[in-house]
């Protein structure tokens, strides 16, 4: 049976501060990302969020960002391939020790934000966050934006890997994201955004900017849980993925360990 | 033999600034108390520590702190238990991510500063703590004031425990340490301090303030490794020690596991 | 005419993070605290708060608090005088400049939270902190919980100070606020809580837990603005002052400068 | 008399961490740019370091920087200019609080490191900042690279501004700095670095790295204050100019105000 992944990103809250409807989004996601308290989150917030996705069965993931809280990590920092990889490896670390203190494991590592974007155009840094990851556990999976060098440093290094793709987001014919100042650049049409989803996971393929068609094996679907609409969205792709048949279910069943 | 642990605080640069003289206070320790990320360190300086212990073959602790960047985790912060279990497993996981990445592992944990402090005298809040490192991982040896909360708490739900003394300071006939704001707190003769240790490893004593003799059952002596002063006085207690024929060991060699 | 002053907390948002129903709350109330950075809010916030508070005629008070983002400045800090002085300098002074680039003014300072309660019954912190306010302008009104060592301090040292009072709590005899872990401390009928204000307006009394009558004298009501059930009292609260022919003025036109 | 100001950064110090040696070099300098707590500081580090200058009579400039201690403010960061101009007026409120608590001026405002670097070549970034200092205070001095276009913004607007120049550091025939990265970039020689000041000084000229003389203007020389060799290079240099005749002096007394 076809099947592919849905994350989202949970823990987001900080503090004082609340973010999300966690709750509301956990029951429609196969997977989830949670924030490490460099740009978002905070222990009680980590270890609170562990525990609900641990009931909840989704496949938990480290959300490793920047150390920016003031801009959520959403703003590009010139940080050197050594430091970005240190950065993961305390905030996977952290995670992992509530995870660890809960009887449950870590499936996934994605990178936050900038720092995903980042390293899904810059091979030296994409590498260096691959190792870390690898060097603390090469059995973790490594979430990447789908044809990023990300992906490709963690395929070269050897460790598992998950493609990720965007309903909502146009490709370029090389597999690219069409950059957002580009006209085009978003699927505003939520029904179109579904069926491209659908044939990304039946065929392999989605139409690029161009018309053409361009072969693209996604692993996992961005979705969101912060506003009424994204929930509605995520309950609407989940219906039509499963009346094609298709299999929601957590990265670790999806991608080759 | 009689054994006894040298134990220093590492690790607590940040940044662009410098603090502590790891280098030349490594080859005289045997345990190694890195700090985490909160009240000092950042993640470059913690795996810089973290590999400079594991190549001196010092016993390997986290030091997680108050989140205090600016006052150095010195300075009482009214957190809840809660809290401050979080915090401890946040940093432990943290600390413990670069230990793993390098192929070594954790030997103890030392909460640093006002967080040391409280739980030295606060029940709850030193059961919260032994508690976070019973969950992530029951063999971490708690290290504690002889004599405090902390060792009671940590002894109670069954972790191992190792029993700091100071040479530096007074003792109450309750075992408990004089005051700073006490008259006679501070043992200001260096021979005498080392003399004080000695006993307090062979014979399990220690003169308190009061001239009464108390029993004392030390596992480790913290020293400092930040100004000249402290690294001449590392030297000589270790001197002192092994003229006596007392072993200077990590804490894993001392500590019943 | 008898007048008093409605006073809010405002601009405590983060970053990506929302908080309170600024909007909302800024027509009902006659003063607001803006958070400096610290505790809460950041440059952008500060910007954008001052400038929705100068456009609605409302009092300008800063709203300095521990450096502690994680906590909001709710947990006590063990600082010390200098310390707290000098971090009200320093929000103080970050405020200022937003007001003074929108060409408005400042009126009043009101530390936050676990500050405000610490100096509240400390003489030292609190005669430090007015010391701060005094040192950069000895004009602005400091804002302290009537009857408390804010007030006493502020006095002593000359500048203008306004007496708060809260609503929905209940009073010692001795004028200070019956602490929440007592029984009674809340008082939970709103319209009990509004009749207790308006006879403090114009009786300057209050009858404290013990049934006695206090004598107190209210120059500015706490209110909220972070919940609907917040603003349903201020609203009310408002129409009773004004059905009493009580006016609701900023702090400026009730102390005296 | 020609003259000329020398600038240090000064007061980057942070809680327990020291950083430069700041009362051997502020003798022999003539303005100071104090760190305001972004990229380096803290509010005690602020109140101590401007006594400092002010009793040594030395102009007072504000050091705002990115919000990264970690990165000590070295990163670039993708900010926008509001966020850029809203840190410049957060930082330079906090600094002048201290300074006008303590009856004395700000002079200038020099932003640090990545700032700096990123606003010398993007005139949008460089027009929000120059406009965030003369919202704030239209007479405050904007320090800048020599020819770059946080100088050209400044004129725009029309606020005082300061040409910094680098003895160490040479020259592209258009009057911006050679790259770090490139051969020839830095003058290692220390004499040949003064006699290149001193003909900045007294001729406007210098010899750019293809060997053509171009003009430049200097108002201040940048010196260091975080080490040895640094502190003698401005000793020498003092001498140097004052042997040449040439004025050592703040800023207020070079820039047209």
């Amino acid at each position: 049976m076809a099947k592919i992944d849905l994350n989202c990103d949970l823990g987001e809250s900080f503090g004082a501060y609340t973010m999300g409807m966690d709750e509301r989004v956990i029951p429609l996601i196969s997977s989830c990302n949670i924030a490490c308290g460099y740009h978002a989150s905070d222990p009680l917030v980590m270890r609170k969020t562990v525990a609900m996705a641990k009931e909840a069965g989704v496949g938990i993931g480290a959300h490793p960002g920047f150390p920016d809280l003031m801009g959520f990590g959403r703003r590009n920092m010139a940080v050197s391939p050594e430091e970005a990889a240190a950065y993961i490896t305390y905030q996977l670390g952290a995670l992992y020790a509530f995870a660890k203190s809960m009887h449950t494991k870590l499936q996934h590592v994605k990178p936050h934000g900038a720092l995903y974007n980042m390293a899904g155009k810059d091979y030296k840094l994409a590498l260096a966050i691959a190792k870390a990851v690898k060097d603390f556990d090469p059995s973790l999976i490594l979430m990447g934006l789908s044809g990023s060098e990300s992906v490709r440093a963690a395929e070269e290094i050897g460790i598992p890997v998950a493609r990720e793709v965007f309903a909502d987001r146009a490709y370029m014919p090389d597999g690219s994201l069409v950059p957002r100042s580009m006209e085009g650049a978003m699927i505003r049409d939520e029904n179109e955004a579904i069926r491209r989803v659908i044939r990304m996971v039946k065929e392999h393929k989605v139409t690029a900017i161009d018309g053409t068609d361009i072969e693209i094996v996604p692993d996992s679907v961005c979705v969101h849980g912060d506003n009424e609409k994204a929930l509605t969205f995520v309950t609407q792709i989940r219906s039509a993925l499963e009346a094609e048949g298709i299999g929601i279910a957590p990265l670790s069943k999806i991608v080759a360990l």
